[in-house]
C-alpha cells in the first residue's frame, strides 16, 4: 500500500482531470449507479471533535474509496490544525488497499471547490459583473481560485465578520488579480454581486431575499451538516432553479431542506447536479433567472477525486 | 501515522492484554457506551467480492478505530488471498490518525478466537472431556490454539467435509499437543465432546439438537452474516442459558435470528456477553446445562484489539 502526503497530492492533482471525473462521478450518482453506504459518524463531546466517516464506489470503476473527516475544533488552542482528513482507495477487483492519501482534508476542499466552478460554468449568468463570496476561509478562497477557469469577471465583493480576516482575503484576491472590495453588511455582496457563493458555517441565514438581484446565481457549500443555513428560506422559494448534489441529502439538511420543511417549496422543483450535467434536467433559461445550487457534498466526489489523485502520483 | 503490517502485530500482541482488553470492550457496550454508527456494506458482483467498514469508540479511550475489511472469493485463482483488512487508529483526543494496521485480517482473526476463549472459560463445563471442532479453516485452528489456556483437556473431535484439510488440521493439532479424531459426521462430534466451537461458514444446521449431550458449551463464530446458520433452530431452543456478544445484530442474523423469528425463543432469554462479564447476567449453574453463545463479531472488538496491538508495538 502505498502512502502519499498532502504536498505530494496537492502538487500532482491534475485539475481539468479532476473536473472530468467528478462530472462523470456526478452523472453516475444521479443515475444510481453508486454505493453509497451510510455516513459514519462519532462525537467527541469531552474533546469538541467529531468524525465522519463517507464511502463510495461509482459502479463499473476499479477502485473505491474510505474517507475519514475529522474536526477537532480545540486543535488550534494546542497548535494543531481543527481539521484533519484521509482517504483510503481500495481495488474493487481484488479489494487491496492500494494508497493511503493523507491529504489531511484538502482533497475534499479541492473536490468542493471544483463542484463550485462545475455549478457556475453551468449556471451563472452569462455576464458576470461582480463575484460575491460570503466567508473568508480556505473554501472561501479556494471557491474564488476556481471561478477565475469560468469567469472572465475579476472583480469580487466579500463579506466577513472580522475586519483581520477580511483584509487577509483581500491580499490574497488581489494577489490572484481581482479588484477587491471588503464588507461587513452581506447587502453589499448581494445587491453588487451577480454570481455569488455561500462558504460560511453560519447557523443563521446571511443572504436576505429582497437584496439579491434579478439574474443572480448562487451557489452554497455552507450548509454541510444540520442546523447550518446561509439563506433565507424565501430567497429559496423564489429561486427559477434549485439544483442539489444529492436529493436525499439535501431534504434532510442544508438550505433546501428548511424551505421544504416549511411547505415554501416541493420535492418536485429539485434537480440533481448529475441530471443537469447529463441533460436531464433544466439550468438557467435566461439572464433574468435566480438560480441556486446547494452542495452539501457526497461520498461520490470523494470516491472520484481519490482515484484522479492515484492516477496522478502514480503519472 | 505510523505503519505497521501483519509480522509486527502478530510478533508483538500480547495476548493476556488482548483478553483484558476485549473484556473490558465487551462490559462497555453492554452498558451503552460504545459508539457503534453502522456498519459500511459494498457488494462487488462482478469481481465477486465485498467489503464492509465498522468503526466503534469506546467512550474515554484515547482512540477510536475504523476498519476495513474485504472479502473477494475469486482471488486465490490469481494468487491473492481472498480475504484482506487493515484497521486505522485515530486519537479521541485531536483527531490525527495515529497507526495504520496492515494486519490483512488477522486482528480480526483473533479477537474473534479469544472471544471463544472468554465465552468458554465463562460457559464450558468444569470437566471437558473432548473439544469438539466444526470446521478446519484459520478460524478453527486459532479456536483450538487459544482454549488450550482455559481447559487442560487435550483430546479434540474435528469434522470437516474435505479430508485432505482434515488431514492438515490433525497435523495442527497434533503439533499443538492433542490427540485428534477426525470425521465426516458431525454427530460424532455431538456426542463425544461437551465443549463444541462452530466455525464454518454453512448455510445448512449442522448440529443437531438430538445428538448433543446434556452438559454441552457451544460456541458458535460462523454465522457472521445473513443466511448463515450452524445450529439446529431446536438444538437453540434447548439451550439452558444463551449469551451474544450483541443483541441488535444476533436479532437480525446468526443462530440466534432463526430461532426467534420461528418463535423457539423470545428475546428475553437472551444476554449480553458484556452483561455475563458485568455479573449482571447469569452464566452456567450446573454441569448438565446446554449453555450457548453466538459470536457474530462486533465492532468494538476491532477498537479494543487495534488500540491493544498499537500499544504492544509502541511498547
Amino acid at each position: 500500500m502505498k502512502v502519499f502526503g498532502k504536498t505530494q497530492i496537492v502538487s500532482t492533482l491534475n485539475l481539468e482531470l479532476a473536473i472530468q471525473r467528478l462530472e462523470e462521478g456526478f452523472i453516475a450518482f444521479s443515475a444510481g449507479k453508486v454505493q453509497v453506504p451510510p455516513v459514519q459518524a462519532f462525537a467527541f463531546a469531552q474533546a469538541n471533535g467529531d468524525c465522519c466517516v463517507k464511502s463510495a464506489y461509482v459502479e463499473g470503476s476499479d477502485t473505491f474509496t474510505v474517507k475519514v473527516s475529522t474536526g477537532f475544533y480545540d486543535n488550534p488552542s494546542n497548535g494543531l490544525p481543527s481539521n484533519d482528513g484521509l482517504m483510503m482507495v481500495l481495488s474493487a477487483k481484488t479489494g487491496q488497499p492500494l494508497a493511503l492519501l493523507q491529504d489531511e482534508g484538502w482533497l475534499t476542499c479541492i473536490r468542493t471547490a471544483l463542484a463550485g466552478r462545475i455549478a457556475a460554468r453551468l449556471l451563472a449568468p452569462r455576464q458576470v459583473h461582480a463575484i460575491g463570496i460570503l466567508g473568508t476561509g480556505m473554501q472561501a478562497r479556494m471557491q474564488l481560485e476556481q471561478l477565475g477557469a469560468v469567469t472572465t469577471c475579476r472583480k469580487v465583493i466579500v463579506w466577513g465578520r472580522n475586519q483581520r480576516e477580511l483584509e487577509a482575503y483581500k491580499a490574497f484576491a488581489s494577489g490572484l488579480g481581482y479588484q477587491v472590495q471588503i464588507t461587513h453588511d452581506a447587502e453589499d455582496v448581494a445587491r453588487g454581486a451577480n454570481l455569488i457563493v455561500c462558504a460560511t458555517p453560519t447557523r443563521e441565514p446571511l443572504l436576505k431575499n429582497e437584496w439579491v438581484q434579478p439574474g443572480t446565481h448562487i451557489t452554497a457549500v455552507g450548509a454541510d451538516a444540520a442546523g447550518k443555513q446561509e439563506l433565507d428560506a424565501a430567497l429559496v422559494a423564489r429561486a427559477d432553479r434549485i439544483i442539489v448534489d444529492s436529493l436525499s441529502q439535501c431534504s434532510q439538511y442544508g438550505e433546501i431542506s428548511h424551505a421544504l420543511k416549511a411547505g415554501l417549496i416541493n420535492a418536485q422543483q429539485l434537480a440533481e447536479l448529475g441530471a443537469l450535467l447529463a441533460g436531464r434536467a433544466q439550468g438557467r433559461d435566461n439572464d433574468d433567472q435566480i438560480t441556486l445550487i446547494d452542495l452539501t457534498g457526497v461520498a461520490v466526489q470523494d470516491a472520484q477525486i481519490s482515484s484522479c489523485a492515484l492516477a496522478c502520483l502514480d503519472g
